[in-house]
């Protein structure tokens, strides 16, 4: 679909020069750009780029020379991620998936689904669920018995919801995410190693055989507007009360979210992150790929955690972490920098006249 | 479903006060209970929370003042996670999977299904699949050629069962996971880079050009009884001798477990964790998650490692494990004080007048 | 199937000795051997177990004594993984799909598929896909529009190829992979928490409230020949320009790849492995398990890191690296061996006459 360099500046919210009447079809990397192609060059660094392509307008950084640059428009960003979200936006045709429901899906008779909705082949629609209107539902989906989805969704291929989970609008999930697993949860009649040394920091008295019951999840997972879940994540059921994600945050793909956690709303989790069981964790926190939360603490608001960083206790708000066990960020790199140094110091050391 | 008080108290072999006929159908924590509810509060800091509520009957920690709190009857539990493992099973009705084949299922007619299965729509069976009583599976499942699962299997949404696979009973299988997957394993024509820096701790010659050969799994994956494996865990075929679980080890979301490796029972494995391949995982041990587990060695029966751990070398039964490396306990903990009085130590030393 | 001796010295390119026209039908460890088994004894300390099976006929190390192991016939590997790998090819029957495309799978009209093909039940192939000579698709896949894969693939069950996709000849695919998800790539209106952590180390002036705009992923994936990827791994799109996989390369179960990444050619990437977004891998390099890579930098050709590395930043070609935060191996072991000698150091030094 052709777009006009007047109506992506306008979109964008941003400035345009040149002959804004001009469409392009798509973007792409200046050296790569065809001619119906705009061309990003939102910092000084990629202008070279611009003459090896063919691109006849580009997405430039603020206050850049367009005219010198051979470009018959330009569109001028002044923060560059910031238009690229708006102007990915307007040219994600997004997945094919045919209106009305696919005549090899299977909806429950008792399900509601809005009007516009789009269902794939293969996917299976439980009892008493309600789907809001123009969903998008790919190929392989299921979503069991009493979930509630709201508006605008878009569940990519087989994703799992499971019974009784709640989601507000503006949903996206990716393929192979699991929403609503049951928790791990289980227990030992007599005491546990585990809670043992929790007590004692590694001391164990004695250790006994155990084998564990299961504490079943009869809680749901809820989920706020606008969340997106990655490829392959898991949220798991609550035991009792649900799991919940609120509104806004973003989660990537294989993360996983214990029973019972509360994630707040407009948090970053990356790729691979993992938050154990009962945790919560606050609004607008930031976990980079792979960092680890402990169960059973919290983890203040607007908390940032560098990758890798594994949370074992309490963070306050607005702590930037790093580590394992994670630290104050400039903690960590103090404490890394002084390790760096310790053998040639301990050398050093065993080295000196006055040794003890 | 309705139980009444004196019905839950006997199922969890629990004493009961007050009017035991008095029904419940769910249970909540205290503040949010219904009148129909049963209210947790096996500690006394949950308390303040019945009065909130409209709880009529809660479980309670031993010696509770129960008609103090206003209930019309209580239970007693002396371990409350015990208590709510027996509770939450008899609360729990379960996945919806409707009883018999599915229309919409695919069973070759060489595969065994013993009585009272309930086979989901979109579910494909092998040749010569063999599967116990009462199997449970859910939508979109595949159990390849020649499986053998036992009695009381319940698999969920889209789990994948791979050819040969041997499952004992009473299995518990979440959406998503992968059961007899290739292994991972791969070698190089002349002897690789990894081979090398492993008898050299990181020294190398020279840098060779290589490319892998596949090493073909023939082995398969043996599972006992009682064993339960999470959303999206991956578990790989034996190259030769299969892969196995044994009896009553529970396996969280998201872990892997590599070819060859043998895990002992009544382990837990936690969200996330990682076992490379032909490594022996003894009895009773807990990995919490996110830890990791090098490939050949062997980790004694009853360890316990914290979150995070990446256990490289053999460890002793019974050991207490934390860190990366992993360490004991005890000495994770020294080294981590040590290190964060580090950078205030070298600067004193920088200072000191009799400094080498 | 059965193989003479012969026959499988001749496929290893290895020699044999005595009865080389018996055959056997698999293979086993020595000890559990039977005697149409081919016991596999590649190194002098698998010997004694050959008495105690039933094996007729052994994989030696070179130079063994076949005779006096009670043996009828032997081959010798000189590289014995290696022969593993032959030999598990030549023995490896492959998963069960029947030949040409089941009644039950949706191929749209508009795709092509080469002769040769055996697709499942439940495949949903999309409009204008292109897929090559003798495609092996297990049951449940999706392979979504446009999309166009190589000669000799076999994806498996539940695996799901996104749109626009493009992959070499001889791709494998375990069940659950997700190639082609959307990015993880969100702006929020003002510089950001994390932006500001980046330039000052982990000061920050102030909090901000921040939602988070989404950048869609207008690239695809590109992935060349002999490339395999694990269970439940996920390849992100690009934002752009695709993420790209490199001829020959292997990546394990449950690996994330983030939008926009390079892999290059022959690496080798182990379970649980992350690559965040933007960043590049060089050509042969080797991350084992739970290895972590930050985003946007490069880890250069030949590059190999143990266990749980977490790479912050660029890392030249050759170097071997272990640790959180990574450095070469041989410093991160002696770190490591001067922060166990700490604890006693440090309370060595406050007993000391001197101190300050």
């Amino acid at each position: 679909m052709a777009h006009s360099i007047a109506e992506i500046a306008q979109a964008l919210g941003a400035t345009a020069a040149g002959d804004v009447s001009l469409t392009i079809c798509g973007a792409a990397e200046p050296a790569s750009a065809g001619a119906d192609d705009l061309a990003l060059a939102m910092d000084p660094k990629y202008a070279d780029g611009i003459g090896k392509g063919a691109a006849r307008a580009a997405l430039l950084w603020q206050g850049a020379d367009w005219q010198a640059l051979g470009l018959q428009a330009a569109i001028f960003a002044p923060r560059g991620r910031l238009a690229m979200a708006g102007l990915t936006r307007l040219l994600d045709a997004g997945p094919v998936i045919a209106p009305g429901i696919h005549a090899m899906a299977l909806v429950d008779p008792s399900a509601k689904i809005a009007d516009g909705a789009a269902i794939g082949p293969f996917v299976v629609i439980g009892a008493d669920v309600v789907i809001g209107a123009n969903a998008r539902i790919a190929s392989h989906v299921s979503i069991a018995e009493g979930a509630r989805i709201g508006a605008d969704a878009l569940i990519l291929q087989g994703a799992r919801i499971g019974a009784r989970v709640v989601i507000g609008d503006r949903f996206i999930c990716q393929p192979g995410a699991v929403i609503g697993a049951d928790g791990f949860s289980f227990v030992t009649p007599e005491k546990s190693g585990v809670e043992e040394i929790r007590q004692t920091l590694g001391q164990r008295a004695e250790v006994n055989a155990q084998s564990w019951g299961r504490i079943h999840s009869l809680g749901a997972v809820t989920i706020g507007d606008d969340v997106e879940i990655g490829a392959n994540a898991c949220i798991d059921r609550g035991t009792i009360r649900s799991t919940s994600i609120g509104d806004g945050s973003k989660l990537d793909n294989l993360v996983h979210v214990g029973h019972n956690v509360q994630v707040g709303r407009d948090c970053l989790l990356c790729g691979q992150v993992g938050i154990a069981g009962s945790s919560q964790i606050g609004d607008r926190v930031v976990l980079a790929g792979q960092c680890g939360v402990n169960d059973n603490i919290f983890v203040g608001n607007d908390v940032i955690a560098g990758g890798g960083t594994k949370i074992f206790t309490n963070a306050p708000a607005g702590r930037v972490l790093l580590g394992y066990p994670a630290v104050k960020m400039e903690t960590h790199l103090e404490m890394q920098k002084a390790l760096r140094r310790l053998p040639r110091m301990m050398k050093n050391l065993s080295q000196s006249p006055d040794k003890g």
